[in-house]
């Protein structure tokens, strides 16, 4: 099947967003075997909306829209579509008393600007939205499917998972079964060097890198009439590729550094805690931001002065003096002080220069030292972080994760 | 002048790559005063590019291109460009020379792939690309203008910022005036309800509303050939606008919450240090994440649990049993407790009720209290924050924010 897609949205064309929904979809279409010819970016501009509906009616069978589903005056793609289409819009009970309760509690319901997006075409599939108030839609029309998904990323992303890809898959012949594989601490392109004789002699199952936010998936995807033989293929290639990249694989499926830190602390029934100077309370918070993480997170210090090094974490002021506040000495101190001071199992330190100049007479700006005390063991990696200092905080308080995954599976092995 | 930006290339079309050249040309091409109504990606496929430049030359006065110049034989832009417009290529010496020299010292170069990219139409305007084999092109021709630039972004945006834009100064007539305003703590369509009167009554300026990021920007633009005409409506709008919801107006321009504060901490002189319960070292990170945030933030600390509250912290143990974790009286002990024992002249606490689950009898999931001790006068602020952990994290932290921002330019009138 034919598909494009149509990002809706002045702020796009302005260049203060970056068209990541197109991306995204398109990645989970080409999994699922469909075929994206074009993407197009178009303002909130009713001429201009129905112009690009109508060259995409003339080429595709599928149109996915993603935006212009809000409740203001220029959120225009629904009501474009359905002009286009001559198809009246009523007033949809579910989707009125979703954003109603989804107001409960909250800033001010307003019923003008809001009930707007509980209007649909009569025959339309409405698609829920469980993180925001804009319902999405799938008309089918004249030989051709229109999807629209609303705009903030999150939002579309959940939507697309939860009620399109069930939709579709009504249009795939057989079954398609598919993993992905996460990798950290490795480059997309180093880390598809290492694996080019598989992805370029195989066809079934297919290898598609794909990487984002510091990490690197690999998605393995096999198609075809035979459940069984799907599965047994990707498993097979699965395997090949953990041969050659394992020790950078760190999960598989929706899961993340902090996830997989959390399924082990609970399953070994460990405690953790964390010192941190140049991450800045950046690990804590990702370790945090895990339900359930009071069970296994005791404290956090972020010891940004060498002063609070010393009266908080009692790094020795001669270990300072005589090695540097970025040194793999003083990440010892602080991972075992923290460790001691909260009881906890593990302790995990970081401490480095996150840029841009250097805070130091060590003008080093990437060099991060991370610490681990796993009962009493004590484990010291030393990181060059490359990029600004956002990218490095976010990395180092990322390897400090995956640096105790690693061990922990490898002491209770 | 109408412009828009076709990309080339199947990888952006399979999701593997994100379309970040449009979006940089956009931001360039918006401050330099050019309006972008369409981005399209198509694949590596003459017929559908064909189609693609015909749609664009039917509705737009200047179409630029990125990707499809390099070496191979699927490297079509130039190529369908030319052929659409029925021009013939000629070698360009210099170009020859350059890709030659690029050589040098490098991989094998491969006559027969690398000059087909030193092949351009006879009046074409050549754009040298320094960081790579394929030189880009403008090409005036119909009442069109045809830019031609190469896909790897590093490639795209130095001939860009080298090569286009003295080129597209000539066609600057007049001046563009923009101010992009900042609001934290309302939703966006309650605050376009509230200035509805100005969005619906007037065209120049535009108000273009945006909501990213937990928080929503205004953007105020006016454009003529009066320059202090311009600057003055939109100064004149901007006044009007803060009148009615200056409350929740933070900063303007390229910023942040956490810039802000920073900006006043440096102009006041003050230090400021964060004791966090729900939001996990989220602050911390946030004020961190500012390069020299080593002058103003000194120490943080991450208490989770009861314990560390009482032992780093030193909260009463009855404040705890009498009023519980998430309180008023909670969050005053611990903002006036770091600030007293990192002796900094700010003490800001979040403690709070981060979900899914209340983690405490009391179970109001999103209820947050945050306690600023700023000189030593206290301020507490109570929120119900909706959405999920993360979101609530995140609030909570730039709210937390938010309110030393104000507090700090109260303070300082």
């Amino acid at each position: 099947m034919n598909c494009e897609i149509i990002s809706v949205g002045t702020e796009i064309l302005m260049g203060d967003t970056v068209n990541t929904n197109a991306t995204y979809i398109s990645n989970r279409l080409k999994n699922l075997g469909f075929f994206v010819y074009y993407h197009t970016v178009v303002g909130d501009n009713p001429g201009r909306l129905k112009n690009t509906i109508q060259t995409a009616y003339d080429r595709s069978q599928m149109i996915i829209f993603t935006g212009g589903l809000g409740p203001t005056q220029d959120d225009l793609t629904k009501e474009c579509v359905c002009d286009f289409l001559k198809l009246d819009m009523v007033l949809h009970k579910e989707s009125v008393d979703a954003i109603k309760n989804f107001f409960k509690d909250r800033e001010i319901f307003r019923s003008e600007e809001n009930l707007k997006q509980a209007y649909f075409p009569e025959n339309a599939i409405i698609l829920k939205n469980e993180d925001g108030t804009a319902p999405g839609c799938i008309i089918e029309s004249e030989g051709r499917i229109f999807i629209l998904l609303p705009g903030p990323p999150k939002e579309m992303s959940h939507m697309f998972e939860k009620e399109v890809i069930p939709y579709l898959s009504k249009f795939i012949d057989g079954t398609l079964y598919s993993r992905t594989l996460r990798f950290f601490g490795i480059g997309e392109s180093e880390l598809v060097g290492r694996i080019k004789e598989l992805i370029v002699n195989q066809t079934d199952p297919t290898i598609a890198p794909y990487a984002k936010d510091y990490e690197v998936t690999l998605r393995v995807t096999s198609g075809g009439k035979d459940k069984e033989k799907c599965e047994s293929l990707v498993l097979g290639t699965e395997k090949k590729i953990l041969e050659i990249v394992g020790e950078y694989y760190y999960g598989d499926g929706d899961t993340s550094l902090e996830m997989e830190l959390h399924k082990l602390l609970k399953k070994y029934d460990l405690t953790v805690s964390a010192a941190e100077s140049c991450s800045g309370g950046l690990l804590s918070s990702k370790i945090i931001s895990i339900p359930g993480s009071s069970n296994f997170f005791l404290d956090g210090i972020v010891s940004y002065s060498n002063l609070s090094k010393i009266s908080f974490l009692k790094v020795e002021k001669e270990t300072l003096e005589k090695y540097g506040a970025v040194s793999a000495e003083t990440a010892f101190q602080m991972a075992k002080n923290i460790r001691k001071i909260s009881n906890t199992d593990i302790g995990i330190s970081i401490t480095g220069i996150a840029g841009p100049a250097g805070d130091n007479r060590n003008d080093n700006v990437g060099q991060v030292f991370i610490g681990i005390d796993y009962m009493r063991k004590m484990y010291c990696y030393e990181k060059n972080l490359i990029g600004d200092r956002i990218r490095i905080m976010n990395k180092a308080a990322m390897w400090a994760m995956f640096h105790a995954i690693k061990l922990i599976n490898k002491e209770n092995e």
